[in-house]
């Protein structure tokens, strides 16, 4: 049976070194932006619990929620505001945001420096570029950070990134390349998706789709990561890999939940305070 | 046997509509500024090449030549110039440079909006965000030109993409994801590459390694496009592809000379033309 890749314990390692590193902190706290403008129930719980792990290591949070009567410019002026704000080191827009909102305009305003989701178009092409991004996205180096802390080698592996999102599957494509690993992107047009997956030394699979991968589409001892999670009406999560059969076939394998979310939090509160000390120095 | 695919005849239409659109231009010509900062035959060639095509189709163009003693400061006082300059449209640092200098530092100082070659980080990031960049890598937008012209279908078929240089590799990778391919990326950290050039629909060699690909390498009716180009010592060149075997496998399958080599050319007056739309408007 695979070894279950345990997300929490490595996240609450990262979280309890941070948390170690800030209380011996003389001068001012880091400090993270999230700005909420969406009425969707998930992204409330994500930010709350966003929020109360920030405040657990000590860190200032601050939430900024809007309902659906905000406009682009109130949201434009905030974040020109925190680009300026000596005292906020991370600003976390939280995606979706309400549909009459332009998105893409607000990413591209918060300064790269403070832009602690790493999805600001200079951050993806410095990472793209193979060069250091002032972060990088959250859930991308969750991933490749489970993947090193079990020793699982990199180099030369067949990797398959399944999913082709700018928040996942696009930029854990990069940082595997970057890692030198031989890397595939598979996608709603891709055919005969087994024929892929069957060849793959690693898997990411990030599409939402409920228990896509079955058992007799992995190699024997692959290594799964799951990013999928989704929402049963009985409240139960699912996520894109069938984790019960899956585990007697593969070597490595994240559990949902428990696997990949603890690290994307982790992560976010890590490139937080990264880009905390990157200002302190300037 | 394979369409052989004439990368001239399509650079030499795209050129001609070019100059037919320029010589309607009452006000001024579309401006190309090309630095040339090392000692390196080809690059001079390169550069002559690219300056005898901007006048022939009724650009200006300035090339900016510099010896061996050049400092950083003096081509950074020159590329703040050109992107303060409101005649020039497009610039372009050849690369490589001699090895004193600080190519990346160079290569971010480029207005984006001037960057006629598209490997600005942020030029980079938008087109790996699926965003339009001001100008999109010349070689990788001339071989996607060259599938168009081809009528070659992208969607769902399996790409493979040999190298992953930030010039032709990578952004073609993303290219071909944006066009619904399932995208590959291999390069030299890869184990048993004819594996999965056997696999693939289309593959794009970009190494520079002379008959990396040989015919026993290649599915029946695929696609290739031979990126790569080395120079015999008896003048003779060769790409990455065994062409005069490999021909009697493909489906499709483009020269050296002859066959992506002109697109870039195309693509850079291209990009400059674009540009120098986009800045008349602005």
């Amino acid at each position: 049976m695979a070894v279950i890749i345990d997300g929490k314990k490595i996240a609450d390692k990262i979280l309890d070194e941070i948390k170690s590193k800030v209380s011996k902190l003389e001068n001012k706290k880091p400090s993270l932006a999230v700005i909420l403008a969406n009425d969707n129930p998930s992204s409330a719980l994500y930010v709350n619990s966003k929020e109360k792990k920030s405040k657990s290591i000590g860190f200032n949070s601050f939430v900024y929620r809007f309902d659906k009567e905000v406009e682009q410019g109130t949201i434009k002026n905030l974040i020109i505001k925190l680009n300026n704000d000596p005292n906020i080191n991370g600003i976390l827009l939280q995606l979706p945001l309400f549909n009459h909102l332009d998105e893409r305009e607000l990413i591209e305003l918060i300064n790269p420096k403070k832009d602690v989701d790493g999805f600001h178009p200079i951050n993806v092409g410095k990472l793209n570029c193979g060069l250091k991004p002032y972060a990088k996205c959250c859930t991308p180096k969750g991933i490749i950070r489970l993947l090193k802390e079990y020793s699982i080698e990199l180099t030369g592996k067949n990797a398959l990134v399944i999913g082709r999102s700018n928040i996942v599957g696009k930029p854990v494509a990069a940082m595997l390349l970057n890692e030198n690993a031989t890397v595939s992107v598979a996608h709603s047009k891709t055919k005969n998706l087994k024929e892929h997956t069957l060849r793959a030394d690693i898997i990411i699979s990030a599409t939402g789709c409920a228990h896509l991968i079955k058992a007799d589409m992995v190699k024997k001892g692959s290594v799964i990561i799951d990013v999928g999670i989704v929402k049963k009406d009985d409240g139960t999560l699912l996520g894109d890999v069938d984790f019960e059969n899956v585990k007697n076939v593969a070597g490595f394998i994240t559990p949902v939940p428990g696997g990949v979310g603890p690290m994307t939090i982790a992560s976010l509160l890590e490139n937080t305070y990264e880009l905390y000390l990157e200002q302190l120095e300037n």
